[in-house]
Order: C-alpha cells, then sequence, then structure tokens
C-alpha cells in the first residue's frame, strides 16, 4: 500500500470554469475523486490545492512524514518555483509532474519546466486524465523500487 | 454602476515612505482614497493589498462573484509572477495595470510584464495618478461593452 | 493653460479604416476633436500626423519655441526610430507615450518601446482614449511642475 | 476498436542493452509485447522501429490509412526532426509522444521536442511503463471523441 | 548594540536532514543559536524562517521599526523574487546575504541572485558558518556607519 | 485586368552603377520598362521609387485608391521599417516582396524581413528578373481570388 | 535545351490532401505536369520525391551527370539539413529553393533556411505556382550564363 | 584638392543647445566654420543637415556627382539605418563617421554601428573636434590614394 | 589486433571532385586504401560511406558484434545528428571523429559538433590525413585499453 | 598551525588611492597587517600581489609546496582568466574568492565570475574586511578538514 | 607642455611586418617618430611596447607619477582585458584608445571594446594615422581641462 | 628538416601531477622526449612553457626567425587569449593546436577556441598523444607544401 501526495498549484480550484477549452470541464474535487476511484483501497490519497507557493512547500514537507510520493500539477508554479523545486529535492519524496494541456504547444514560457529536473518524470496533455496516468506511473514506480 | 477591486501588489503598503523619490509621498490609503472620489458615487470600489503571492491570486478568484473589473499594480509580481497572470485570465474579468513609476525607463528586468498580455492595457509612470487614469480607463472599457 | 504638441506617427492616416478590430473606428479627426474638447478652453492643442520620421522630428524640435509638452503616439517607430528618441531628449519637454492597442499583447516585437524611457510615461491598450487619458496624464504632470 | 501505429525511432532497437542505467532492461519486443497485452483484443497494434527517418515519416504516411492515432518515441529525433513534425501535423492522426527517461532532467539539448507541439500530450521518464502510460492515455483521447 | 534581523528563506527549516551532502548537518536552531553566541550580550537578534515569499516581506517591513540591518539567507528565492529585492530596497536597512553551498558552483540558475544588487555584501559556500561571517561583515558594516 | 502598384525603396535609384556585381546593369528604368512589357496591355503598372520612408507609405495609403495588388523592392527598409509593414498590413492589398540580390546568402542583417510576414510571398536571388517572377506570381495570386 | 532536376522533399507526397489550407490542393503529379507543360519541349525535367535525406542527397549526386541545374522544395529539410547544403554545394549545379506557403509568415522555425546560402535564389508563398515561377527564374538563370 | 561632403544627421541642428552636458555648446554653424578654417583654401566642403534619413540618401546620392569622400555623423541613424549604410557602399565615395560623445560609453544600444562596416574609419568622444579630426584622417586618406 | 569500423558521413563520396581547394583530391577510395597501407596486416578495417543518416545507424550498430573501435568523418551530421550520437553513446565503441577541414576555421554552424562529447577526440583540418592521425590516436587508444 | 597564501589580482596595488569611493581608503599593506594580527601566531600568512597574470598562476604552483590554502581577491581576472581557475584547481588547495566591492551590484560583467566555480565560497561588498571573512571561512574550513 | 604615455599593446611590435594588407608598413619606431614630430617641442612622449598584459598594467601604474594621459593601442587587449580597463579607470589619467585598423568592420569579437567605456574617445581604421589623430584628440582635450 | 616550435601553455607545468584522471600521468618532460624520439634526427624542436600569455607571444614572435612552423597547447588561453591569436596570425607560420583532453565534452566554456581559426588544425582527446599526432600532422604539412 502507498500514500501519495495529491498536490494542485495555483488557480487549479477554477477547474471546471476557468478556460474549459484549455482546461476541461472537470472540477477538482471531481478529480480527486477519480483519482480515489483509481487508487482503490490499496492506497491512501491526500489532497491539497493552495494558491500559495509557501503552503504547496509547507505540505510538501510535511508529507515526508506520511507519503510515500507526490503527484503534482504546479500550475505556472511550474515555470518559475525555484523554492517548489527545493523542496521536493528536499523531501526526497519520487515526484510525478503533471499538466492538464499539452504545455510544449502553448506559449514559449509553458515550454520549461523547473520542477520536472527533480522528478520520476512529467506528464502532459491527457485533460483530467493526466493525473490518472501520473499516478499510475507513480505507483508503478514506487512498486519497482519495491 | 460597476464593481471595481482594487488591487495593490506587494510592497505597496510602504507606499509614502518607501523611496519616495522614485514612488512619490502618497500612502496607499491616500490612493484608495482618490480613487473612491474620483469613482463617485456611481461606483463600488474594494482595495486590497498583500505582499504574499497567494492572497492576490485567491483575492482575484473572490473577484469573480461580484466584480466587474480589476485595476491592479502588481508591483514586482509583474515580472514573473505567471500564477498571477493565470488567475487573471482565469477569472476573465477586464482588467487593467497600472505602475507608479515609469518601468520602461528603470532596470532591464522591469521592462517586461507577464502580466500586461492578459490585461485591456497598462498605464505607468503617472505616480498615483496612474491609478486615477487606469480607474477611468478601466471604467469606459466596462461602459463600451455595455 | 498648457500648450501641448499632439503627435501621430506613421499609419494612424488611416485610423478608422485600417484593421479595425485592432485600432477601432473613430478617424483621426475624431479623436483630435475629442482632445479638443476634452482639455475645453483651459489648454492650447496643436495636431501633426506624418508617415516621415524626419518630419516628427522637424515637428517636436519646432514644438520647443511653443509647446509645454507633448503626447505622442509613435506608431511603429516606436519600435526602432532612436532619432525621434533623441528628439524628445533633446527639447526636454515633458512627453506622455499612447498606444491604441495593448502593445505588450501582440507581436513580440511591438513589446519594446525605444521612446518610453525618455517619457514621464506609457499608455496602451484603451483604443481611441489611450489619448485622452494620456493628455489629462499630461497635464497633471504639468500642473505639479507648476 | 481502435488501430494504433506504435512508433519507435532510432537506436530503441539496441533497448535492453544500450545504456541500461538510462534506458532500462526491457527490450523492444517484450515493450511492443507489453503493450498488445495491455490493449487486449479490443485494439489492434502495429509496431515499428527503423533509424531511418525517412522510413518514419512513410510510415506515417501509410498509417494515414488503417490507423486511429499514433504512439511515438521519437528518439533523438525528437529534438530536431521538422520532417518528422510535419508528418504527424500531415496525416492529421492523435498522437501520443512518449520517453523512456525524463528528457528534461539530462542534457539541454534533451529539454527541447519539435515534436510534441503537434502532439495531443507527452510522457517521459517512466522507463517502459512510459509507452504503457501513452497508450492508455491514447485509447481514452481516442474514445472522448468518438 | 545593533538589532539584527536574521532571515531564513524556503526550505531552509529542513536543515540537517535535506541533503546533508549539500547543507550539511546543522540544524536551523543550531545556526540560531550559534548566531546568538556570536553575537553576544552586546547584540540582540531575532529569527524568522518562512516558505512563504510574502511572510518575509512582510516581516522585512516590520523590522523596519526595531532592526538595524538584516542577515538573509533567501534560498531559492535568490534567484526570482524581486518583491523580496524591493521590499529590501524599500526599508533601506543594510542587508547582507548568505548563502551555505557556494552557487557559484551549481547549477547555471543559481548564479544569479536578484537580491545581492540591493545589499551590501553576499556570502557563500561556506555552510552554516557563512551566516558567522555575514554577521560579523554586517556588525561591522553597521559600526563604520556609526 | 489588374493595376499595381511597383514600389522601389532606397538606393535603387542607383541601379545600374551600384556594386553592379551584386545588383546587376539594368537601370531601373529598364526594369519597369521589362515590367510594362510582361504585363502587357492587359494590366495597368504605376512605378514608384523614393530614398524616403514615409514617401513610400504615403504611396502605399494612397495605392489603397487605385491599385489591386502591390510588388515591392523594400531595399533596406526590408530589415527595420515596421512603418512600412504596418502600412501594407493596413491598406490590406496583396503585396509581393521581391530581392535583387539572394539576401539570405549575405550579412546576417539581410536574413531577416520584417516586410514578409505580412506579404503573399517573397522572392529573391534571380536580379533584376526577381520583378519578373514578382509581377507574375501576384497577377496569378490576383486571378485566383477573382 | 536545359536539362533540371526537380526535387521534393519529405511529406511532400501529401500534397492535395495535407492541411490544403495551407498547402493548395493540386498534387505532385498535378505540379510536376504543370511544371512540365511549362518548361515545354525545349527543356527535359526530372522530378524525384522522397521523404528520406539520403535519397535526395544520392538524386542529387547523380543529378551532377546529367543535369544542368536543381529546383527543390527541400520541405521540412529547409531548415536543419546541412547534408542537403553540403550535396548542392559539391555538385556546384544552379539551384533555386522553393515554398509553396510563405514560409517567413509561419513559425519561426521556419523563418531560416540553411539551403538558401548555396542557392540562386528562393521563391515562397506561391503555392503550387511557386514551382512554376523558380523554373522560369532556373531556366533564365541557366540561359544567362550561356 | 578635395571635395568633401559634410553630412549632420537627425537632430544634430539642435547642437549647442540640446544636452550640452553630452553635446558640448558649439554649435552646427560653428563646426561648420571651424571645418571650413581647418580645410583652409585647398578644399572645398558642402555642409547638410537633415532629420530625414531619406534627405541624407539623396544627398549621399548626388554627392557621388561631385564630391571626393564624405563626413558623416549619422546621430541616432547609426545605430538602425541600413538605407544609409547601402547609399554610402553604394556610392564608393571613401566615409568617416564621426561621434561627438563616446558613444562606446553611453547606452549598449549606441555601442553598435550599422554604418561603420563601410567606412574607412570611425571617430567618438572629442566633442565636435571629432569631425576636425575625422576631416584630417578623411583628408589623409584620399592623399594616399593620390 | 584491432577491428575498425571505419565510417564516411554524407557527400564524402563525392571527395576528390567535391570543392577541392577545402576538401582535397584524393577520393574516398585513396583514403581507404592509405588506411589500410597505415593499419598494416595488424588491423582489420571495413569501410562505409552513407549519405542516410540511418544506414549509418545501423552500420553502427552492427560494428557493435564485431568492432573495436570506430573512426568517423560524420560529414554534415556532425552539426546536428542527435541519432548519431545516440548511436556511438549506445554501442559503447571507443569512436574518433575526423574532419578533413578546420571547421572551427568556417562558418559557425560548422564550429559545434553534437558527436564529439561521445568520442574520445576530435581531428580536424588535415586533410586526408586527418583520417591517418585519427586511426593511430585510434589504434594507441585501444592498446592502452589492453 | 595553516600557511595560507593571500593573492591580490592586478590593480590591488593601488588601493587606497585608486576610486576610494568604491574600494576604500586601505592599503594593500593595511590589509595584509590587518590579515596578520587576525591571524595571529597560529596561522602563517605569505601575500602576493601582481598585476601579471602569469605570475599569479606561477605563484600559485609554488604554493602546492607551502601552502594549506589560498585567500585570492582576483581582481578583474575574476572575470575571464580561465588560466587562474585552472591553475587554482590543479593545485587542489581550498580557495576563498574575496572582493572588496559587491561586484553582483556593479556593471553586468563582474557579475559573473569563471574562478568562484572551483572555490570553496566567496565574499563580496565589505571592503577590506572582506579578506579577513575570507580569512576566518578558510581557516574554519581547514580546521574542518582536520 | 603635457606629457603622454604611448602604449602600444600586444604583437605591435611586428608592425610593418604583420599582415601589412591590414596594418601598414610602418614600423612601430616609424610611429613613434611621426607622434614625437607631430609633437613637437611642446610635448613630451614616452612610448612603451609590451606583449604582456601585467607590463602594460604596471606602466599605466607608473604613469600617474610622471603623465597627463594616456594613448592606447591596446590590440587584442581591448577586446577581454578588464585588467587593463581597470588600470585606466584606476590612475584616472584622459586615455585615448586607437586602432590601425577598422574594427568595426572585422570579425564579430573586434566590435567590442572593455576598454572604451573608460577612455574620453575611440578613433579606428586610419593606419599608422590613427596615432596622429588620437594624440591630437588627447592635447586638445587636455588643454580644454586646462 | 622542419624546425618546429613547440609551445605549451598556461598550467601544462603541472603535467603528470595535476588532476591525473583529466591529464593523465606523463611530465611535459616527458612529453617533450617523446616528441624530440618522434621527430627523430630529421627535425629540429625547440620546446617552450610558460604561464604568462605575454612570454608565449614573445617566444611565437621569436620563432618567426626560424622556425617553420608551431605546435601549440594552449590550455586555459585556448578559450580567451586573442592576444595568442594575433601573434600566430601574425607570423603566419603553419600551426597545429593540440589539446590533451577532449575539451568538446567538457564545460561548455572549453568548446570554443580563439585559437584555432587560425590554425592548420586542432588535435583533442588523445591524451599526451594528442601532441605526437599533431607533431605529425604538422610535419606532413610542411612537407606537401615544399
Amino acid at each position: 500500500m502507498a500514500k501519495i501526495a495529491v498536490i494542485h498549484g495555483p488557480n487549479l480550484n477554477l477547474l471546471g470554469t476557468r478556460e474549459p477549452e484549455i482546461y476541461g470541464t472537470m472540477t477538482l474535487t471531481d478529480i480527486d475523486d477519480a483519482l480515489r476511484t483509481a487508487a482503490g483501497a490499496d492506497h491512501e490519497l491526500r489532497s491539497f490545492q493552495s494558491n500559495h507557493e509557501g503552503a504547496l512547500v509547507d505540505f510538501i514537507h510535511q508529507a515526508r512524514e506520511w507519503a510515500d510520493g507526490i503527484l503534482i500539477n504546479p500550475g505556472a508554479f511550474t515555470h518559475y518555483s525555484y523554492a517548489l523545486r527545493d523542496a521536493i529535492a528536499g523531501v526526497k519524496l519520487p515526484t510525478v509532474e503533471v499538466h492538464l494541456s499539452n504545455v510544449h504547444a502553448r506559449e514559449p514560457f509553458r515550454h520549461t519546466s523547473v520542477i520536472a529536473p527533480v522528478c520520476v518524470g512529467q506528464i502532459s496533455g491527457f485533460g483530467w486524465r493526466s493525473y490518472l496516468l501520473g499516478l499510475r506511473g507513480l505507483l508503478d514506480h514506487l512498486a519497482d523500487r519495491g
């Protein structure tokens, strides 16, 4: 059984209403529910959303106490939050970065992730299913490590 | 009648005391008062200042519930807060960006705004009056849209 | 009473017909009339449009003889006319730069102004009202200087 | 039922022997088998590997005749093959890009994909499971489109 | 007697456990204790750690009321927090920037400090002793200014 | 029958004498004659040369009244005249850009055209025949549009 | 009489079906026929299309044995195939580069041609007629050289 | 005896009044007089000032009919007027570029001259005496060439 | 005794005829003969030339079965073929990169090798003798490794 | 007891007279005296100043014979002397880099140190006291290593 | 009477023999003689040539004791010797930079001078006469300062 | 018989002791001996090592009097010494540049040689044997020139 910290970055609380042509119509609660369904009884998930970089860093620090891995959509912090990057590197928990949209096909500033270099992998472009794929990738990664 | 969210970014609480040769001697309260006077009884203004990026994002999200437009001086966040940019783009409220100083005449890093591309327009260089001009521009813009 | 030189750069004579989805339907004469109305009897405005960089420089030089300030929409010259920049710096008249469209949200070459560093301030994105806001900002600036 | 073209780019035929510390010990045949198992009887997969850019382009063109989507690991072509990009854009088949390693954490030249902008999404860093995740993402994407 | 605000930026609360091969085994409390010992009875130190950029800005603003100088390890904010920079410039307190590791020998993004240009000086690479050296440098600087 | 504005930019009046090893020995009159011969009785051509950017912009504006398309060799303005670019975009006449020399094989600054993005197409390297090819391309383009 | 090698680069075999809004509805056979019609009995044309860079290089080498000039649409190879460039420079046959679309008005990576510096000239933006114009330009160039 | 075209670029008509701390107190007439005195009876000088790039180009073209060399202060055109550069290259008259101020010690955009590569030499920083030195350098250069 | 794969990249089959002022008059057969003479009876050499990147990659893969080292002149692939680079890194055979001309003294794009970082060393500028020197360097390297 | 090589780079012999507003009024002898006082009887210091890069490299080489560590102010060599860098890396003595002024707050070229990546740490901005702090940091570092 | 330090940088001792097509046939002694003749009895000149950066810095330092100004051709040090720059800035002697060739028309690395920003002015392109013009400019500058 | 100047740049005197994992265990004397052995009685070699750029330039100048060619390992000067480059270009002796390590596989600053463009060729990566290969290449080059 694995314990996973599911972290949603800034503006993701707007999901389902914000620019649905880019981000889809699922709300964050919908996504969390879908993740729990996918994880089943075998795994424990704790979700957290914040628009505050510092709150995300705090949550990552606390995850060190209980979690086996992190599933994170850093939102706009993807592109500049070296604090988030250092937090992930600091707690040394396997982390998977996900994005709803295909960030590589949007504005140039979204092509660069300062987070990805300290992650296991990155998934982008599958809408809310990016989370599902990320969860699966993370769980398999953890299982591999035994 | 329009409802306007007036948002002051980081360090603007120091106004009137911080580097007055650049930013002038008006305090933030003075500016809010001047804005309310200018808006008159016809419009409602709610001001908010924070040094916390996340608090500004939260406030913008809430503004979606009650405001018709946003008047924002993003302060230093102008130059790197993609989270703020996504918040503004997400709530889809017409937004005007203002700056006290002429940012285009200062250090190179101040020449670039990551916020401006999702705004109606940008005003800089008129001291506290940048706010007044911005308010007028925003109200006229809202009136045009009927 | 202030005397203001109102300067329209290249292609602005096409206003009202050229790409109205970007620049609006007001003609240059409409804008000049609106500016005069706004200025009222208290101020004198003299307008000048040219597609010739040299003619604009000449006009700025002559403005030194009679004007108290300059309101300028440098059009495409914004992005490369160091001659215009030097003219403004040379006559030492307070100058406000205005743009109809939000230049910061268009092609990258329009994000840079070689004029702005020698101006009081810059206003962009409010259509023909950018001029009105600019005039007000300039008149207030002049009044401040006594 | 969906028909998927599975495409392996240059040097992937070495899988299982080449730099296993980076790419793992699964051979390409192992991966193709795993993909078929995952796809089950419901979907048809046809795999193709080549070190020849032109052969990959040809295969993509032919896929237009029979496939519903493309799952591709472009290998080193990720970083410079605009021909591959144009092929994918030309056949207009939904395409998912996968990478075994976390390309965003390796040499700088591997951070840029000229393929991703014409894809549905990108997955990297999960070893051979990147393919499995990509297949699932692609099948779901196709199902969504009905 | 001098009063010094000692500020620790994001992730420094992990000290002693996070990547000890880079950051050493001293905890933040250990460092604060060492600083107080070094300062002796002659000087007053107040320490503050936060992962929240805004909280650090707030603390710097308050320091204006009581402190004579600032000793700061901005952590990852070193590289992008123009808000922190503006806060330091705004309160006009002499500030010394310290880093545990030799930032100039690590990833390229760590070579640039947006904070240093508004500081008295910068010290990096001496582990927890960077703080001690910084404190001494700051106290001497304050003594010089009389 | 189509009416074509043929526009020659700065220094092209020197043709036939200026650096013939690069630009050939045909004079501008020779080229205009050759164009008229090629156009035959079916089409009307009006030629204009100026070394004044503003005069070229004026001529383009006037062409809006009578011309169906523009054939232009912008000379050195190719590389920096955003005013010319805006003029062409503003009058919305189909425009073909031609160059005598192969600009892509000369100094780096000649590799970039700020004009081409608002044109139908670009032809370079065929000496005076670039004009003939450009005329043909333009006339066919106009014919296609009916 | 001239013998011309007509070379079509990658993905051009899709012509008539691929992104017709960019590339038009003519097939490659249609274009070859139109070129032969234009060349008439006076000239011999041999066409070749391949998605394989190496096959194009081979064909260019062989052309040295029989051709007087090359008409080439390098497709995506335009932007990175230094091998193609060296092949053209190596056989020393006069070469004209053509593009269906106006590459200078598309994505930035399409603005640079590594092929053009070793060509007589470049033509872009006239759809299938770019080939016709290129053929004419090439034949005239060859005639000039006697 | 040599005939020299003395050319003053944009804003130089303001000399003696414009930013004297940078450009000195000599007027353009003073400089022309000083040049004539220096040239003595042996040489003929004809001066021309314009703020119009096109007028300067025209004057250079005409100089081809009568002048042996050009002494030019291109003012702000130094930094972007490729038209001026092509004019000088086209008339093939030996040209010396002079600047009143030390352009290499001012804003970065003033460090680059697009004119200098087609000149004999460049002199900057000696105030009005830059012209005198330039005249001498030019006359000696002409004498050398016999 | 060592077995060496000698690989010639694109356009090298033209050697002896192509641009002899740059590449010399030796044909590829001449070079292969010279290499065999130099290697003597002690070593086995197998040569391969192709203009196809994929064929070169295939050959490198096969070399893993029989060769002890690789001597390669990647031609134009030097500057962009990450596929070739990955092939060399993948087979882990000691590889020496050679160039006939001094690539560091030619066009800027030839100054960068994407191949060199995975090679033992690089030799350029000695004409056909670069191969001889490279062979010797490679054989000595292999001998050192025992 | 530790033996420290104290190295002063180019122009530091001018200290006390050169630009005192930047570098202070202490002479080099004063600084050396202060360092010796600080080191006390426990440590041996040998100072060396030279304006010759080669002499500094020689001195560093010799230090390998007797010194335990290096305290260096590389002056302007900080920004380009890779020879100095290689010397420090070559002798493998722990080295601390110090600067009198805050180099990070001056001209952009002073923001980059090619020396720092091979040092223990860097200290800048404390005037002559940068040396004292650097000495202490170095001695503590040596003590740590036992 | 003025005392001038005439400084010749690296490789200038080769003058008259080295690349005469670029640097002319005058030897350094010839130039020194010509300078003395030009200076006449009124001024004292002391010349110094060295290929050693440190020796040039030493000489500049000593010049502070006796010279009123410096005439320097820094040769290749122009482009990277910040030590030389700091020496000139440190001794605060008015300095004129001269170059034999027109550095602005040669390789890109020669377009940038790290010395010029601390000089009175720069003269290039007049062969050995650049020195004469520089001497005159320097003497006039000194005379102006009284 | 040829006379060869063998030049060793900065820090190469440390060879055999400095970072042997990069540079090997041969001393400079060993290398000089090996070179003399390889040259045999037929050729004369004179070796010179210095950490002083100026001394290397002086030695190159003197070599003009007696040497037929230069074999140089410029060490760190490779990357910035334009003085060395000008010296080599000035004496016009055929020069071969060698490096012990594969500079193209190390830090980015080592990828660029300012020396190579004025050399016959460059050899890197073969340890002390780079010298042997370079000597052979140089001798063959000299023999070719007769």
